[in-house]
């Protein structure tokens, strides 16, 4: 499991046991079951895949956007950090229709459900014009990219998804921070082997990263930070009340500007610092997104293109590697077997996370029992 | 003019004059004028915005491979490394139409002339549709993706646009050439700022600049590339014996594969190694491209678009600067201002790229003492 080198306060739950415990949680913060369903899948659909930054440790984050827990008067809201704002029925719509482009109001949903029904609605509208496009206006946070993109490979479609995130970057040659690292989803189906997903930002690293080095007052690699007046630093306190460099300097920041702008002034969503910033979080509402599916079979042969995703990809693992490299992997093939590995063996969720499920459940009357049993001594150890 | 200092051997010559002398020249290969004039005018474009890296320099190369000179035996034509092989007479069409999403046949013209169609065709169906997208096949180098995407940008729409390359770098952790560099544009307009247009691959550097740093013996800044077994290196000997290293390591690399693959494997054109090798060179009509056009007025109020994206603009100008930054620049804010000084004071062109032209037309007849007279004389140095 290289992705997630196991400790001993590691636990490994079932995948469905996992997902089912997050959509009663989200169901008691006041979403129809059939949201609270999809936003949890998309959250195990992280852990599953190895990426828990994107997984179930945002269940508290998420149910205090969505509803605070009952009886929390408005200054010990604020006080904990829950804010709500965030609808748990919004319904997301089509509110423009340009043939193959389209704009959909997220109606303050949380950014998974708008995303999820706007990837759906470009998959089926690709069907008719090959390619489609969707700007997602009036959304949220919407997690990990590759959930989009994995759908539109199921349907044999290339997807596209991109998100607005909080500004963590300066301009090349700036040092405020007014760029989001802005990730951009890409999937790609293949034959026998695994799709191409690749989900990555155009930072350097994670914030979450440097958070992490700087609790372990470790020193940053250098490249991962500019300080508050954008000079390089490799003090994680320094790059925290700074600046996150971006990959290829001007370069990266340009791509996530690109994707920034495409994701949000199509729709009316709030671009960069219109989102809000790194102290006081997003407004509610003002993220956007965008999503795009290309109907391989349209343009070309569907098998044939299969046959040589193949091949590419064979080519990779075939290809010399550089010393101390024991494989090399094709985008998303890491993750692809990762989830084959958790959905066999469980999904290891550390103590922190599972407390964190556990009281935000308690806060709302969610019986988490299932969970937490299935989670009692299978620690990743046992395995 | 900070994109392009000035030598004592450089000269300046009228933007017109250099297009009309390079459009002679791509007549004489056996081009049809308007073709010839099209491609002319994407070389002096580029040159014009101060990116001579894609500029007139190419038109020995691309005279070559058009039509080799007259009166050379097939062994001279191999060692002056002119293969011919493109069509100077291909035509593009339309091969398959989706609606929204389109392929189109380069009839292995020079993938300008197929670029340009192709960018032609996704606006026009773009005003339809919304968005459009074009794959285009049986193509050759393209030249910079700058020229498409800010025709996209005059018809008030984003455009994307993206080449397969030759293939320069290794999947991370590998050692061996097999993942293009494959650049991105993207053009998005503005109000009264200049629009946001960038152009820029996925390796560290340009390989042409590893070639310079060899030639005058200076080491490369860490990070640019690594030597043949896929180590880092700051040796331009070694890194032109090995590879080029990816921006941001393994994003870098899947950003440019994706992109790859987007620009190949929908028209049957050849991704990666499929295209040739750094050493022989492309195959004539493997090369492939896609070109996108999104119509921001179908989606949302253009005016205000604009407004909003020359806010973002003058957010980036009024921010803080990194120390030694004196100016920070949008994408393609450089560019658009060098167009502006060098369409008043004349292109810079050195005396290599002058004798270049000068050869390349004296082989196949064609008269150049205009521009030759233009130069003569005119130094930067005199301006």
């Amino acid at each position: 499991m290289a992705a997630y080198p196991g400790t001993e306060t590691e636990r490994r739950v079932p995948h469905e046991t996992l997902e089912s415990a997050v959509a009663r949680i989200f169901a008691a913060c006041g979403m129809p079951d059939a949201c609270a369903r999809l936003l949890a899948a998309t959250l195990a659909d992280a852990d599953l895949h190895g990426v828990h930054s994107h997984g179930v440790m945002r269940v508290p984050d998420y149910a205090g956007r969505l509803t605070p827990p009952e009886g929390l008067s408005a200054v010990a809201t604020k006080i904990a950090g829950v804010r709500g704002g965030v609808n748990p029925e919004g319904r997301p719509r089509v509110v423009r229709d340009a043939g193959a482009a389209l704009v959909i109001d997220g109606d303050n949903a949380m950014g998974q459900i708008a995303c999820d029904f706007a990837m759906d609605t470009v998959i089926e509208r690709a069907r008719r014009t090959g390619v489609a496009f969707a700007a997602i206006g009036n959304s949220n946070h919407c997690g990990a990219m590759a959930w989009y993109v994995r759908k539109a490979v199921a349907a044999d479609m290339i997807g596209l998804a991109s998100t607005n995130a909080l500004p963590t970057m300066a301009p090349w040659g700036g040092a405020d921070r007014i760029v989001g690292m802005n990730p951009l989803g890409v999937g790609i189906p293949a034959g026998s082997e695994a799709p191409f997903v690749m989900d990555s930002a155009f930072a350097a690293c994670a914030r979450g990263k440097v958070v992490v080095y700087n609790q372990k007052g470790h020193a940053l690699p250098p490249g991962w930070a500019l300080d508050r007046d954008g000079l390089p630093t490799t003090d994680p306190a320094a790059a925290l009340d700074g600046l996150l460099r971006p990959i290829g300097d001007y370069k990266g920041v340009n791509v996530a500007m690109a994707l920034g702008i495409m994701s949000t002034m199509l729709s009316g969503a709030g671009y960069g610092t219109r989102l809000g910033n790194l102290d006081d979080g997003p407004h509610a509402g003002r993220d956007g997104q965008f999503v795009m599916a290309l109907d391989i079979g349209a343009l070309t042969d569907l098998a044939e293109f299969k046959r040589e995703m193949d091949a590419v990809i064979d080519e990779i693992h075939r290809s010399r590697r550089a010393p101390g490299t024991e494989r090399i992997y094709c985008a998303g093939e890491l993750e692809h077997e990762t989830a084959l590995a958790y959905r066999r063996d469980g999904i290891p969720l550390n103590d922190e996370t599972l407390s964190d499920l556990a009281s935000t459940a308690a806060a709302r009357g969610v019986d988490l029992s299932d969970l937490l049993e299935a989670a009692r001594g299978r620690t990743n150890l046992s395995i």
